[in-house]
């Protein structure tokens, strides 16, 4: 039975593959496409997933939503990983197709309410739009299905300062509202995604089985490698956010440990994932204190990618 | 060549064990002990340090230090882990020894300027000592021959809360202080200590070797082993703070990184040790002003403990 999900996106090179997953995956109905900066300014991400979409020649939704964070003054985009146009520099052709005329938030709210309890909500940028969400109608926290995040890191280190990752980092107080909401979650962090290696060869196959959109997947995949190769001395790039889709099709492949979040808002630590693990007590309650969400620990990382493959490969664009 | 070193320590139980050590190994040159609150109030800290010199039958200098957190407000003494008298609260022999008139801040200043260059700074509680020994003279940075703490978290999660370290946790303002000092310091934290296990088989050897000295190092361990197994499901005890004297004289059982070390000082981070390795960037420049450390990030467990063992039994109390 194919799950109906929302992804919440700031594409992105890596936002890009997952886009195809949740594009071709037969298991998957793409409900629609909701933007946040991130990655990028507003603006390109909800150009991308316009294209992205037109590219597989697919008719999907893209609703435009948050432009910056809900309190901290933003960072600028990191055009050296994704490239300024949010697709490594490389040349794009013309969209003919535009958004949605509801912001994303509105669009997350109402999608859900159409079908309560069905709706899956993936998100793999900054969380302002389901924080926003949230602010519209409290009661999504009981008419989702499930809301699926790629980000934060638990013990694996961050990779936009020492502890924090790049989408909690880039929107704190947004990832707190969200990853404190007493909706059922599950974790996709850096503890997980850094096991998986996307090898140049695995992005060959996927280019030619992918058509337009293939092209365009390989060519940004080459720009994303390079500043992998020099920044942090691996051939391939982790694919952060297709981590989510596999997750949520192949939880089996990854280690999930039960614990309560929360996230630094200010300071050195500022954009830190922290999580209770349920087992365990601490010097006082205040790390305890929330709803108990899946955080994944470990992922088999080889799985991982074969299935990433695998899916882009069956489901060739149409 | 016998080193010279000031141990300053809240003995406690694992306190005690490398205490031992200290007043064991042919090549280590116990110049005093400077205590500290933390794993008990400071008056037992020093009590326990005088006891533990007169059990080995030895005239060691006691100098009594930091009653409290520099900024914080004190958390109440862990007696569910070190007993309320730090020693597991077996029985223990009256002592005839007092403190040095000094306190430990002055102690610490005069002795390394007596020896400039020679001496290192062993510390293993919170870290209120050394901070307010280089307020009293901001010269010891150059004057030290190295500082090596143990304490802090950098990939392992933490003890006390989810990402802070005991003797981090307990004065991190002090921490801050001493971690960003500009002298020669090795980190030996949880990810290392984490891996050494001091089995109850190996106990037995130190105790059957260490005479009276003995007879409390095994007892206070069996209270401190049931609190391991109650909390974490382990069956003996992570020697936490011989592993820093054991990284002074077998450096290579340990993996160490170079980097810039911060502490948080509040909010739900407080009391977290961060690294920003010397090869890594990070999106500001804030985690990498400082001086570079050496941090351990792993060690070679089974041979720590043998180490420890061949130490305590090669080496009986006199």
């Amino acid at each position: 039975m194919s799950t109906p999900i929302i992804f919440d996106t700031d594409p992105g090179v890596d936002d890009a593959q997952a886009i195809a997953i949740a594009l071709a995956h037969p298991d998957i109905e793409l409900l629609g496409l909701t933007t946040t900066f991130g990655n990028v300014t507003i603006e390109v991400a909800t150009h991308n997933a316009l294209l992205l979409a037109e590219l597989a020649g697919q008719r999907i939704p893209v609703a435009q939503g948050a432009a910056e964070p809900l309190v901290k003054k933003k960072n600028p985009p990191p055009g050296h990983i994704h490239g300024d146009n949010g697709l490594g520099n490389i040349a794009l052709p013309d969209i003919s197709t535009r958004a949605v005329a509801q912001s994303a938030p509105q669009f997350i709210v109402e999608q859900v309410n159409a079908r309560p309890g069905e709706v899956v909500l993936v998100a793999v940028g900054p969380l302002g739009n389901l924080a926003a969400a949230l602010q519209l109608d409290p009661t999504l926290v009981d008419k989702v299905k499930r809301v699926v995040v790629m980000g934060g890191s638990i013990r694996e280190g961050g990779n936009v300062t020492p502890v924090a990752e790049a989408n909690m980092f880039n929107d704190p107080h947004a990832a707190a509202r969200v990853l404190q909401a007493s909706w059922p979650l599950t974790l996709v962090g850096l503890d997980a995604t850094h096991r998986c290696v996307l090898d140049p060869a695995s992005m060959e196959k996927i280019a030619r089985a992918q058509g337009d959109l293939g092209r365009v997947l390989a060519e940004s995949y080459a720009f994303y490698r390079a500043f992998y190769q020099k920044a942090l001395g691996i051939d391939g790039c982790c694919p952060h956010d297709s981590c989510a889709l596999v997750w949520l099709l192949r939880p089996d492949l990854f280690e999930v440990e039960r614990g309560t979040l929360s996230v630094v808002t200010d300071g050195l630590a500022e954009g830190q994932t922290l999580m209770a693990p349920h087992s365990r007590q601490f010097v006082d309650g205040r790390w305890s204190q929330g709803t108990l969400a899946d955080v994944c620990l470990n992922a088999d990382g080889p799985a991982v990618i074969a299935w990433i493959v695998d899916t882009l490969t069956a489901n060739p664009a149409r």
